[in-house]
């Protein structure tokens, strides 16, 4: 068999990356936790009815499907049925949103709502993977299901503050907008069916530019009326006060649309109480691929870094496609592979989170190893991390050993170490060394 | 669409469930840490050659495998391909010790040996499900790979302890064997190639008796008389230490039995060392499913729950299947879902576990939310999780959210409060009200 590999698109993470990712994820359950949010986890695996038609055709299609086993499997041959979904009625999830609002329905009974909620699992996607982009990858979400409240928008907006200040993000801007808002815009242009082509293409701005973005509008069948209506407003600066006064101006004849500027109003309101306006930004060319958004909406950026490390928005109604109506809902999502590359480009990771070991002890022998056991039951009773070489190998293989586990200390205790109950210490960053009581040693900690 | 629901053997972990789950997670974490082990994830999704052949036949049947999509799945349609792996190229982990073998060879060269790591992630096996049986399960697996050293298993037996004396577990015994024995005892009754048949039918004599045992080797072909030979063996009971003597004068003509013999024998020695001997039970009748065990095996068992709730042992020689030759391995794995059966039926879940939030203030209004709004931050940033309702609903229904939250404050401010520049706090366990200041409120944690 050939060198042993791995499905395109997934990872293996070694220890020192799992270091890095639980900074983040530890980072982000404590702010979680500190604002009420109670952790849930759902399958990896879904019905695939569960999930078809929920994120759009792209979605549906790069879903991973489960193949049917056993007599279903043959019964799908031998019947010579022709369609993947013949052959599967299983599925890999394919973002954490979806299932949990099956989660909700289906738990109901045992929820108290609003119910506050985070989930960090992984999801998978048969994208074609590139740089930051996996088949296989963790999303951190927390979300708030039950409440219509502008409040929880605000609370999101004051997460996406804690976890990145925490993080030392550099440089990172809030988007906000509101699927309303855009729905408005198509309305007042007069292409009101033509929303998704719109946003689609104004979502683009950043990449390509305003001339191809108008002509995609126009290959779409966009009027050259509505292109030209629309470009006072994707050309929109200045303050976000300003910005929203030219919005209300600009939808005065879209009750949706003034809606959507009004839920604007609260949260920037409450945002500029909260002495957090500077880190928000409002984007009207901002629009979210997933169909499921019915409200504000978000996403995060840090300055030299391309692409998105955060989205989030609200999707009220979603629940009613599994018989639960009228919940409203708001969520956000970390994107920890993408903050990640932002802490690793940055050397942001603390020091402390790579430090692996605390003490090492040399292997001299049987008579030694028993000597050491009850000294390293003490070690670990107090938490001090620490181990013994298995073998009593070459001094110079054991201290390369302790090197790669960066141990803080190395003991070495040899006969006359135990003849005259010391220990022999070497402190790994100094370099020094020192003979000393066990007890001297464990006041080190 | 009829009411949602999640594939056969799949659960949803709701909030309780989970801090009960994160409780035993920690603790084992903490321990593994403590010993020098590192954390490690690999793919839920392995190629699967990778994981074919390597778990018995049963292992291979009960795989999940993943369909393959597009160009690959018309491709097997078109020419009318008729056999699973002819739709699938990927499936699902079933264990984490194979897809570690992988793991290790895979980046042999960024890891230090002896390695020792840790993994906590989910498998699944489309088993039939039942009490405490599932489809897609976590297993938290510590393994040491790279070394041939007994001290590794005595290492494991020590945080076997560890773990178990942490959690509290009623009465728990680790079974130890060694396949070298079972491999001798074969030998030694003749019937070598009978070696599956003999340790699966002798595995089972604590569920049917050993009538039944008996009857099941000869239904295989095992002679009447290796089976007489057997019975002194399936019997052997007394001391560890004397049931050692009588498996060496059994084993006297078979030098891989005897082998196996040693390795035990300075396995209790060192367990002795350590205080830990009774902790231990010697059972020659433990065999253990999997193909890949070599030398000791492990499996722990709490008085009072059916089945065990640890399992492990040495399996030399895995990754030679992957080209790394010589590889010796040594690891154990906690049943985190059997644990928690055992820990919720004895209610030995701590309380502090299922406390979920500290602080709940009552929103009678926006004028009040923003003058709570700073009070939250501060109580936040000192990782006091505390929240407050997201509209200003009637007091009722407020309170009811603040218990079922398990709320250990309840705050509430009004006008009067604001002008006094008082808080009301009622203490949720003692029932008692009283006004302070907010500083006064801050030092009760």
């Amino acid at each position: 068999m050939g060198k042993p590999s791995i499905p395109k698109g997934t990872r293996d993470f070694l220890p020192k990356q799992m270091a890095g990712r639980n900074y983040i994820f530890d980072t982000v359950k404590t702010i979680f936790k500190n604002h009420g949010f109670l952790q849930i986890e759902t399958p990896a695996v879904e019905n695939l009815s569960t999930l078809t038609g929920k994120y759009g055709e792209e979605g549906d299609q790069l879903m991973f499907k489960i193949l049917n086993r056993g007599d279903k499997f043959k019964k799908a041959i031998s019947n010579r049925l022709e369609k993947e979904e013949d052959f599967a009625e299983l599925a890999l999830k394919y973002d954490q949103t979806v299932p949990f609002a099956r989660f909700v329905v289906q738990n109901q009974n045992e929820l108290t709502f609003p119910f506050k909620r985070y989930q960090i699992q992984p999801v998978w996607r048969a994208d074609r993977p590139g740089k930051g982009r996996y088949r296989e990858f963790y999303q951190c979400d927390v979300d708030i299901i039950g409440s219509d409240s502008l409040l929880c928008e605000v609370e999101f907006i004051q997460i996406y503050n804690e976890v990145l200040t925490a993080l030392k993000i550099p440089n990172y801007t809030i988007k906000v907008n509101n699927r309303k808002v855009l729905y408005g815009i198509a309305e007042v242009v007069g292409e009101k069916e033509k929303i998704i082509d719109i946003t689609t293409a104004i979502d683009k701005l950043d990449k390509i530019g305003l001339v191809k973005v108008n002509q995609e509008m126009s290959n779409k069948g966009v009027s050259d009326d509505a292109i030209d209506k629309l470009q006072s407003i994707i050309n929109l600066s200045g303050s976000t006060n300003e910005k929203l006064i030219a919005l209300k101006a600009f939808l005065s004849s879209s009750e949706k649309g003034l809606q959507g500027v009004e839920e604007l109003n609260y949260i920037v309101d409450y945002v500029k109480e909260l002495g957090l306006e500077s880190s928000i930004s409002l984007d009207v060319t901002l629009a979210r691929g997933l169909n499921y958004y019915t409200g504000a909406i978000f996403e995060v950026e840090s300055v030299g870094f391309k692409g998105s490390i955060c989205g989030g928005g609200r999707y009220d109604g979603l629940t009613d496609q599994f018989g639960l109506k009228g919940m409203g809902a708001v969520g956000i999502s970390f994107g920890a592979d993408r903050i990640y590359d932002v802490l690793l480009e940055n050397d942001l990771f603390p020091k402390h989170v790579l430090q692996t070991l605390e003490v090492f002890f040399v292997n001299f022998g049987s008579e030694e190893v028993k000597y050491i056991m009850p000294l390293l039951s003490e070690l670990r009773s107090r938490d001090i991390s620490s181990e013994i070489y298995p073998t009593s190998a070459k001094l110079k293989k054991q201290m390369s050993y302790a090197n790669s586990k960066g141990a803080r200390y190395v003991i070495l205790i040899g006969t006359n170490e135990i003849e005259t109950s010391k220990v022999s210490v070497k402190d790994m960053i100094t370099g020094s060394q020192e003979k000393l009581s066990f007890n001297q040693f464990l006041s080190k900690f």
